[in-house]
């Protein structure tokens, strides 16, 4: 157990978030090379330029806590409070243009997390995850409101999303399908957004595979403190440490059906 | 060939983008109940509504026009000219609270598509090609701003979008594969905005199947104003009575490249 979040670190995370969008704002729609990494997915200037801002901050705000992120790798991931960064989740959508990207902050205590932000600049939405906390959202006409998953009738009436059925191994896209086949209706191309919508109470399922802790964590607090559930394909809470596939759901029972077909 | 484009059909055109946006609007991001269709895809009432809406406008402003809507039907096809319309093109985004959806308006005259608006209201963006005229741009700091596709290197340099991988039969699947491979990368889940995101250079290749004329003839104008290639997977050009498959880059030696591996 966690205990309560300090405002510091809410607001911390939010100055984090305020000044992540105009940086990558700055290069979205614009015509600079894209640069290839090992892995050969797209990543731009934005995403090192603004991870590099979010640490400053970070060194001279909260000096002794750790820090992990997509682009410039980990720092004291042994302190008891550890800020994870992907300064711009959804590089697909981003280098095409497409502004459903997102900046994920999470922090976690002891490998735990206990505060995500989820930010779309190009959009002018935010989503804030506290543990404990009713999750927030802004924009859209919200400032600042809570949001709540939806009940759900049974997984054959569930909404799912994922980001590529390219994202799975052979053994886990068998497993998806499982679970796409039951659902009602799957919708790929979602990175983030699918989990703010689940938290919104928009969607029902976002299931995923070969995730890294950037990519995971911050939905985690944001998904609970709506309501949903959000654990790992074999139901286990998510940590600095879980095997990176997700199963996220705003209806419990919802949740535990998918879970039976991926665990299996 | 076909003649200039008279302005009051431009007029008209944008007029019914302008009444579309609030009309969808109202239900976007709402807990209103989806309908099913007996194709089982999501489509909502706002679809509908907003039909009936600019099949209300046509009848009063161009009662001699036909009408070909996803929703309600066909009228007066052998008219001279032919509005296509597809309220939602995105149900899937729309029903998962993804603000990428759009309102497809196109004019054909003849069978040959003259004119399309790619309305996008949860964005604030717009985008109109006139035949002969430079596609425009609103949202986003543009004001009907020109836009123009973008050169690329060559196949190998390009990014692809289609909306999913499930739109294409097992013997199309092959073929949008050998595209994919050959592509830098791909990114699904992108809907109209992708056709958009070619015609203002910001992504390569959109390669999709199972289209309707509602689903393609408004992109048509759109891509070749800016400077693109549209065409089915035979390269023919886009009419009313297209089979369906369409390609369209941004750069026509790309387009030519992706043709060769579609249509062997």
């Amino acid at each position: 157990m966690t205990g309560k979040i300090d405002q510091v670190f809410i607001d911390l995370a939010l100055r984090l978030a305020d000044a992540s969008g105009p940086v990558i704002l700055d290069y979205f729609r614009t015509s600079l090379a894209v640069e290839q990494k090992d892995d050969a997915s797209p990543v731009t200037r934005a995403d090192r330029e603004t991870e590099t801002v979010l640490r400053e901050m970070l060194a001279t705000a909260a000096p002794d806590h750790g820090v992990l992120g997509e682009e410039h790798g980990s720092e004291r991931l042994d302190a008891e409070y550890v800020w994870v960064l992907d300064p711009i989740d959804g590089t697909r959508a981003f280098v095409n243009g497409i502004p459903l990207f997102g900046t994920l902050i999470a922090l976690t205590q002891n490998g735990t997390p206990v505060l995500g932000v989820i930010d779309h600049p190009a959009l002018g939405e935010r989503w804030l995850g506290v543990a404990g906390a009713p999750s927030l959202h802004w924009g859209r006409g919200d400032d600042g409101a809570p949001v709540q998953s939806r009940p759900c009738g049974g997984l054959d009436r569930a909404l799912l999303c994922a980001t590529s059925p390219e994202m799975f191994s052979s053994d886990q896209l068998a497993r998806f399908q499982k679970v796409s086949a039951a659902a009602r209706d799957t919708r790929f191309g979602t990175d983030c957004y699918a989990y703010a919508m689940v938290a919104s109470g928009q969607t029902d399922l976002v299931v995923e595979a070969g995730m890294q802790p950037y990519d995971y964590l911050a939905h985690a607090v944001m998904v609970t403190g709506a309501g949903g559930v959000i654990t790992d394909w074999q139901g286990a809470a998510l940590t600095l440490k879980s095997p990176g596939t997700v199963l996220a759901a705003g209806d419990p029972k919802v949740h535990a059906a998918a879970l039976q077909l991926l665990s299996d």
